[in-house]
């Protein structure tokens, strides 16, 4: 990581493709998250690699709702272990939220890996081992979740969800913040936040938002909140993706 | 493969994500080619996973040109090998062209893999084994060409390449034929023949093409590639990917 030089035009796209490639080969990412982050890649190129002002916003809009919960949980997948794992974890810190670790291609191998990758990055408490509680209306080993994590949060972060859990989510009235580069795509479709920004991007900034609104009182959090419109959010990344400068 | 439904919605982008997992577990595929393949399906997910009649036009004249070649190349990558090789024999065969193997990450390991691959779909003679040349203005491994292959061909397909060597085969004046998903990349940037389409589609219209061509006389061929307006193309791929409906 320390090659790539910092003002390399290709910085950011370098460095997610390193973190990546690092976690497959370490066994916290699965092959096809190669393909994932690949195609988020081509999104993020569109979008122009930047925080949108939109972004911005649903960023900030999810740090409050992080910030109100009463139990915030930020899921973690192979992708997410490889790309921010300290961010994660600083975004845990400033918001009192739980990690927990959920895979869409789920093996105790794996687990164990991301949860070392987690712990190696500062995290102290690490859900997602118990797996003893089912998301309902899901499938197989997608379904698995902590009793004490996910199924009973308020508020959950889903960054590069897949769409399937994304609408289990949804169905089972959580707020739902989900990071996804492409618009138009379910997860962040089905989303009360969708941020459509780049995750290495995204959760340093939220985490910032976070900071920024520590001490901030109820009313003005939920003033951020109401002031979030989605389907703006929505309609402004696929009009950059569609119109943006290249 | 034989798993996935044909009807399934997703096929195409399935079937691709499966020859491309297949090809990095057989050692054909590099694990970036992973990373390229989701960045292309993205384009392709934008474009409506469909020829466009442009790119229909481009592969026409890209069959054309393969057919009036004095000594025609395909060049075939570690993607192209996990994607198409069945069908870049095919290629091959209908135009009398001659299949070359050039990597971006070479190694003797990974040649003699794709070397094999090739063969077990028909391919009997395979150069880029000698690597007795080198393209000029190219650093490195990717230098690396037969003397009787790409580096005396006139006329070049090159899938899925890098923009570096794009340039430099094109400056050494060859007819540069280039399947890419992204309009705005520099290989169908500087290509005589830029073809923006999925190459599962592709290779297998070119054949098609080239079939048809096959009695054609000189004088059609020329006309075939004189109509054929490489801006045009890439303009219609980019306002497709632009303004597409989804």
């Amino acid at each position: 990581e320390e090659e790539i030089p910092e003002d390399h035009p290709r910085y950011q796209d370098l460095l997610t493709r390193h973190r990546i490639e690092k976690g497959v080969e370490k066994g916290i990412t699965h092959l096809q998250g190669m393909h994932a982050e690949g195609r988020g890649s081509a999104f993020d190129y569109l979008l122009g690699e930047t925080t949108i002002p939109s972004a911005d916003d649903a960023e900030r809009a999810a740090a409050a709702h992080l910030l109100l919960a009463d139990h915030p949980v930020l899921s973690i997948n192979g992708n997410v272990a490889a790309l921010v794992p300290g961010e994660m974890v600083d975004l845990a810190e400033a918001t009192g939220a739980d990690l927990e670790i959920n895979l869409f291609n789920r093996t105790p191998k794996r687990i164990e890996a991301i949860a070392a990758h987690l712990r190696e990055h500062g995290a102290t408490d690490v859900k997602g081992l118990e797996a003893d509680a089912r998301i309902p209306n899901l499938d197989h080993q997608r379904a698995k979740v902590d009793e004490d994590g996910i199924y009973t949060a308020d508020v959950v972060l889903v960054p590069l969800e897949d769409g399937d859990r994304a609408e289990a989510l949804n169905e089972m009235d959580k707020t739902e913040l989900v990071i996804d580069l492409n618009p138009l795509s379910r997860s962040p479709q089905v989303a009360d936040v969708p941020i459509v920004d780049n995750i290495i991007r995204a959760v340093p900034n939220m985490t910032e938002h976070a900071k920024e609104l520590a001490d901030a009182d109820e009313s003005e959090l939920l003033a951020i909140i109401e002031a979030f419109d989605r389907e703006v959010a929505l309609e402004q990344a696929e009009n950059r993706i569609r119109s943006g400068e290249l």
